[in-house]
């Protein structure tokens, strides 16, 4: 039944829809007039659900309820065409607060990858700001390119296809620089050149000794208060039988590192 | 020296500057002509930061080098006045990527408090968007609101003094709602008449208990796709003498959960 | 090349040995005249470590070689026959030193299960202790008995088939209590009857219900000092390209309540 | 009232007690005819103990109770004269389940420190073990002889003063070397020396570092199976408002390594 409030909340064609079945069951669709999706506990005919608000129920042929719910950010970034190791939600968060970047700022990614984090970096910037994402493998932009249109992000974002360790970076008076690379410490100079004064430097890691060789080259370059983290996600099962975490899961993802450049007086 | 990359980013009366000395000596302060700030290693005099880019490098009357820099969202967070516990950076850059918001959404929250959680969710739905803000205690309201507008972000919240349990949103077709109280699940039923179908309703609470009744009436009540976790942060010292995590720190926050809501068709 | 030391730590039938190829390939298998042990990376003929040391190195005919260790307590734990849910080193180990156990000790242990258990506290009460493991599953007894006579313990440990919670223990002043079953309040005050004041109640659960209840329990009959922990292991990978935590693992086994009786005098 | 099955658990002049109040109270102490002990709760006359049974509840001269508890392991191990980092009993439980050590054994411990792992393991090899704990500062060794003479476990230790990486072991055919040390890499090829093959390494650090190039020297010196793990302990608070882990505490103690000697044929 459509409610005045769920004008404006309507599924049309080219929406990214979450449909959920079960826990084991979610899928992330573009909704369309003709479009089907099977799963092994019935088929959904989700031209159907054209027209109808988010959060609408539907059946599958065999009488299993679907959801068509709202995808999160999270959920996009999970849900991309990856060719490398992905970046967490958890981590990205954490980031999002670290820094002080939000609706037009204006911010470099290193190591485009998937695109996961330039899309979610788009998304907080928009509607004025604008992601500036450098990658050396030109394929891989392509891939990000699409992944990230998909999620309607693509007019905040603009790729550059460049070795930045050596190159560096077209753009100055960034407000951020994120750096997901195997050498975080080659980019740091050019980081430096690119930043505002007091702005963040952000880089993920998931070794040691690259963080500690990122963090001494940090110190020696005009970067203070220099931290490190790492962000762990403990999933919680409620259920009939009690409460407890989960018993499996991931255990490391990545060290994040964070730092501010400094900008000292001449003859300092 | 003041490079052209620093116009626009240089420390103006009204700006917040973290003026950093080490980790121990950290203070969040609004620049002014005339200002002055005392430490165990020395007085600032921060009049003369007035014109300088951020970043900026000045020495206390003991010679001890303090630093002038862009405060992080999570450093506004943790320089409220507070009135009560906090929430915790982690936790809030967490349920910012575990929902759909963004720049132009419409959230409400519940349990303003010291404000802290309005100011970022203000700060990441601006320009367009707006936070409907809910607290029962009056004098709650006017601390947030100080605490807000020195962060720059009193325009996109707007404060409702009511007890929501009883009295319900005045909003309609809203994109998240996120639940800071001691009670969360008396919230629930009221929380869906708010929200957009599909869309978000978080809550965090910090004992097992408030967990599991608001998990069930979430189930009970319209709501899909119910998650809980727990978001734990370790602090890395990367030192001369070895790289190790931190030995004391905070074991636990608060569990976060996360529902979607639905909108089942009449008749089913 | 055997060295005089190595006189004493020679393989003999009987002897359990891990035998280790890689990590993912260790088996625990009982040394005997004629044994072979196959696996991806070949076969191994077995009889011809008989009289060799511990820690000797063959190789498997495809040239492969193989570890002749000498298996841990934890070892022998992973490599019981199982027909329920694992007791976990990291948590047995925790308990051993969180009472006041060790040779000559005489304990209880309720839910024998694979006996796993029992088999620890039997080698760490040794040589004149006595581990009384009840269990109310005949056919669970029988397989334990398999598995601690394998570890060569099944001279300290004595089996009752039994449901305590109705029939109690038969023993009196125990050093400490161990309960592994899903409803541990139930068995509190038939503890408090077996041991000797002063002394240690050990439980584990996976839930926070069962916690909560058996906290609760021991709270009101007599017990002081109730506490609960959880242990938690992370394994770290160390390796050319870098040292990090391993990303996926355990992330939950259970909790772990400890409490002492106390002995109020008459009339108190 | 003093029942049967409390003979034989009857608090004697010389006996350790710990002396419980609350969380915050608590005290180790050695019962005597005359003894008194004074808390801001009140003072306790500790010679009326001597002849009740462990677990006897007593009132401090302010009417407070207080409860004569026998003291575990971890006890012992917290309430040691320190003049060196502590090993944490979560660690320590650890490693004696990781080891097939046991009644009987003959082990080493280098860095003898405070004295409390050679107690424990001295505890856990009795009666027939034995431990041989190196240590290069002879004060220390008169400190770590007065705890664990005070624990009753110093028949079963017996001290070296010596720096082994330079002079190695006096003992051979070793059942396991626990290294706690701040160079555990220069201890190797003696502690290899000194072990039965097959048998175990233990040596934990605090810093990754050092976990590194221990890790690395094992390797390149007849030891498998070189594995590291991280124990952490996370308390849980249960009471009447809720069930929630404590929110602050120890967050890192030492990463432990252990790892198994080989013994070649020779010509391999």
């Amino acid at each position: 039944m459509m409610t005045p409030m769920d004008q404006g909340n309507v599924i049309t064609p080219g929406d990214l829809i979450l449909v959920y079945l079960d826990v084991k069951r979610q899928y992330l669709v573009e909704a369309a007039e003709k479009l089907n999706l099977s799963s092994d506990l019935g088929n959904m005919d989700l031209g159907e659900v054209i027209g109808r608000p988010f959060g609408y129920v539907g059946e599958t042929h065999l009488g299993k309820k679907y959801y068509c719910l709202k995808p999160s950010t999270a959920d996009l970034m999970f849900k991309v065409k990856r060719r490398t190791t992905i970046v967490y939600p958890k981590d990205v968060g954490y980031v999002l607060v670290e820094t002080a970047i939000g609706p037009g700022s204006r911010v470099i990614d290193v190591g485009t990858g998937s695109g996961a984090l330039a899309m979610v970096l788009a998304k907080f910037v928009a509607p004025d700001g604008m992601v500036f994402s450098y990658e050396r493998r030109e394929e891989f932009i392509e891939n990000a390119k699409c992944n990230i249109e998909r999620a309607g992000c693509l007019q905040n974002v603009k790729f550059h296809c460049r070795d930045v360790a050596i190159e560096g970076f077209t753009e100055q008076a960034i407000d951020a620089v994120f750096l997901d690379v195997a050498e975080p410490w080659a980019v740091v100079l050019k980081a430096a050149d690119a930043l505002k004064g007091g702005h963040y430097l952000v880089s993920w890691s998931p070794n040691v000794e690259q963080v500690k060789r990122t963090v001494e080259v940090l110190r020696e370059n005009q970067f203070i208060r220099v931290r490190v983290s790492e962000i762990l996600e403990r999933e919680i099962l409620v259920r009939q039988q009690g409460v407890r975490p989960k018993e499996r899961g991931i255990t490391h993802t990545a060290y994040l590192v964070r730092a501010q450049k400094i900008v000292p007086q001449s003859g300092k």
